[in-house]
């Protein structure tokens, strides 16, 4: 029942297995502490018998483990046990494991290396791999590990460092098969027996000419489904779903999505083939792509090594505070502008964070709508008008509707229908601004050519801040005072 | 070069279908429109060709689309132009159309389809896609169905529909071929030879004994790469990940990132195999789940259909926004308590909402990385004193900076060193606040069995505001006045 490096799966045994690891940490740590105290020769002789059992305990639990499960260990241990752990794992594993770390905790692991490990942990990786860890790698060891490389691996590796983040070819890797049309599957069959294994996730394999210009796919469902006398031509799709390299990887995971592919051949302008992407890969793109947003959301620049030191976490928060801080500054000289009127009425100090808070909530849902809908391309600039007249009318009703509210209770508490009558009007003016700002940012950014999600929210709470106090203090000023 | 139900891939090529298929929509409204205002035979037949060459050709347009790329064109149509295409749907599609687009657009479609239509639609499908569009079907429709089906498949769909949202079981589907261990390859590719095609994204056969209880998996790639005189047992993966229908989802969806699956396993508690988890449903899975969460976030119940009503609309966000109204009621009663030292003091007013502002946004940091950290499993309860620890740790170093800042300026616009000590001091204080909170309340609800994301950040908010306004004014009148 027992091969290397098995999958827990699990997630509750997961956690069992970190807290075992955890316990037996301890243990080293509390021998290892008592060995320095006691200066016999003889105790230090038992120490060192128990504590290189305790290791050996460790050692083999950590033999035993996925990468991934390691990899999971590592982040949730303290830095000083962290690279005690990672000073257990067989070498061999050290690659995958860097791959599979947040950036952080990856940062860490690699500072605690010495240039001769991490060039042997590079090697053992696939060059779509290593391309993803070069860029934290110190500069001498990638000049090492690509020079140790086949030459048509270091091409590979340009190739897949040349691309940018967030395009197909930064997702894309080289483990593909190719074959000519006019075999018979028959000869398909026995050459994939030459193989000791097939490149991880093949589910096709792609039908060139001599030139590698791709012609079609043959799904090995069709290799295993039709007689084996059959030509590839007869069986192969020829329409298929390709990408450029320079595609947005956005839009390839859409359409992985969309046509439920689990492999699809990227080619260049000549229709050749130069590598392929996969489900798998595309999976590890959204899962990021959707932390990332999740983390941009609240101005989070990366994700936090849990156990990161108080500094780092001030360093990865500080920008969008500072942005924030400048966007309630401006509220604030808003406000000054109508001391005086507070001064007479103090109620608009206690009623004006209504209109703001409520205006703010309701652009956020807003723009959340467009920026969603101009993500899944079902939102271009022109259909502005019409969307806008929709949210312009939802602003209105709850205006009126939440508005309204607020002005009799306001009326309730203060004892004057006008201030009710102006709280009512301000709150359905800042919603209608609100409305219009939540459809126009998006599309006006779309547009200008930047990412309609970025800072959205920022800006729409600014906004509906500075104009609600505004709109309610000026209101109160023109009709109350 | 064309087969039937391409898919269209490219994006821009999609919006481009989409623009054409709106102007032959365009023409067809203006043929008949002209026809019904024309009254002499012959003009009428003319047009009659006209509008039906017009219609001919948007046919042949959809009849040639993949119903993924269907579904995109309907989502994008107005509801009166929607119905249009969907009527020209070939019916066999229907079914895979429905189960693409979202809730809302599919409810318009159901709405437009008779009984007859929709038991047609329904029986086009998989029985565990069945088990997805069940929920928005009329009951007669689902009767029907449900008659009409093998015993096999209505067992299937009865367990398929047993599973709750957000389980394994709710994302299963029973295409899954098994073996037994004593046979040759070759015999199993005899075997499958006999198929016309295999369950979709099969990339393993499941080897069962006679009672169908797991005994491991064959990877095609180990039948396509072994001597075909090797049995199954010699070459099979016994180490294998497998679910249990009632594990969550999302624990499944992380074992599949964390281990690159393409497909697993699920069983009953006798490891008797009852179905399949395929990467591609996870996909699905994963992006829903982003998507609810990015809605969650600024409370939309779902995804709006864009061409939904006013109204329709409304409703989607109305719960959302009628808390948040609570909680600004809430904190302009807090203000309202110290009305007296604003009338004294107006630059209080000025000031407050930035202490406010500040620490909801540091509030909202810290809880987005904690409820992170705890949906990947990395923190438990008893982690939280170290996290309150450090988290108290960067709120103090940025009260003391950006507090800092703030009383300087204070200082420099109202010309009261006293009331920036009280402005730094009150955003120090609101900061720590926020750092308590932003542990506390995830740690606590996961402490009690809730969701430790859901409306985490309107507790904060609130919080932060209430609190805000509490310390800063209660500061000021203990020190200023």
């Amino acid at each position: 029942m027992s091969e290397e490096n098995d999958p827990i799966g699990d997630s509750e045994e997961l956690q069992e297995q970190l807290q075992e690891i955890e316990r037996l940490l301890a243990r080293h740590r509390l021998v290892k502490e008592f060995t320095h105290r006691q200066n016999t020769y003889r105790r230090e002789l038992i120490d060192d018998l128990i504590h290189r059992q305790n290791q050996n305990e460790l050692n083999r639990k950590l033999d035993r483990m996925h990468p991934a499960d390691v990899a999971y260990v590592l982040e949730a241990l303290p830095l000083e046990d962290r690279l005690l752990v990672w000073d257990m794992v067989r070498s061999e594993k050290d690659g995958e494991i860097l791959l599979e770390v947040s950036d952080a905790v990856r940062e860490t692991l690699i500072d605690s290396m010495d240039r001769h490990e991490l060039v042997a942990a590079a090697e053992s990786l696939d060059t779509d791999e290593l391309a993803d860890l070069v860029p934290d790698l110190p500069q001498e060891v990638i000049e090492d590990v690509f020079q140790s490389l086949p030459s048509e691996e270091q091409e590979q590796l340009r190739t897949a460092m040349s691309y940018s983040e967030g395009t197909v070819g930064a997702l894309m890797d080289f483990g593909m098969m190719t074959v000519r049309e006019d075999v018979a599957l028959e000869v398909v069959l026995r050459y994939l027996r030459r193989f000791d294994e097939l490149p991880a996730h093949t589910d096709k394999i792609f039908v060139t000419d001599r030139d590698r210009v791709l012609e079609g796919v043959l799904t090995l469902e069709s290799l295993l489904t039709n007689d084996p006398e059959t030509e590839v031509r007869d069986v192969m799709k020829r329409d298929v779903v390709r990408f450029r390299p320079e595609d947005s990887a956005e839009e390839a995971a859409q359409a992985f999505e969309r046509y439920d592919l689990n492999s699809s051949p990227v080619v260049d302008e000549n229709n050749r083939i130069i590598g392929r992407i996969t489900l798998v890969a595309v999976v590890d793109f959204i899962r990021e792509e959707s932390e990332a947003e999740q983390l941009a959301n609240v101005g989070l620049r990366e994700e936090e090594d849990i156990f990161a030191s108080v500094w780092n976490s001030v360093r990865n928060r500080w920008a969008w505070l500072a942005i924030n801080l400048v966007t309630a500054f401006v509220a604030s000289r808003v406000i000054s502008v109508f001391e005086g009127s507070i001064e007479k009425l103090v109620a608009l100090a206690a009623l004006m964070p209504i209109v703001a808070g409520i205006g703010g909530n309701s652009g956020n849902q807003t723009i959340t709508m467009i920026v969603r809908a101009i993500a899944m391309g079902k939102v271009k600039f022109d259909a502005g008008k019409r969307l806008l007249k929709k949210e312009l009318g939802v602003a209105l009703i709850n205006g009126v509707i939440w508005g309204g509210l607020l002005g009799v209770m306001a009326w309730f508490l203060y004892g004057s229908i006008s201030l009710g009558i102006v709280m009512t009007g301000a709150m359905t003016l800042n919603l209608l601004l609100a409305a219009s700002a939540g459809v126009g940012i998006p599309l006006l950014r779309l547009r200008l050519g930047g990412d309609p999600a970025l800072g959205s929210s920022v800006m729409i709470t600014a906004l509906t801040d500075s104009g609600g106090f505004f709109i309610f203090l000026g209101l109160a000023t023109l009709f109350l005072l």
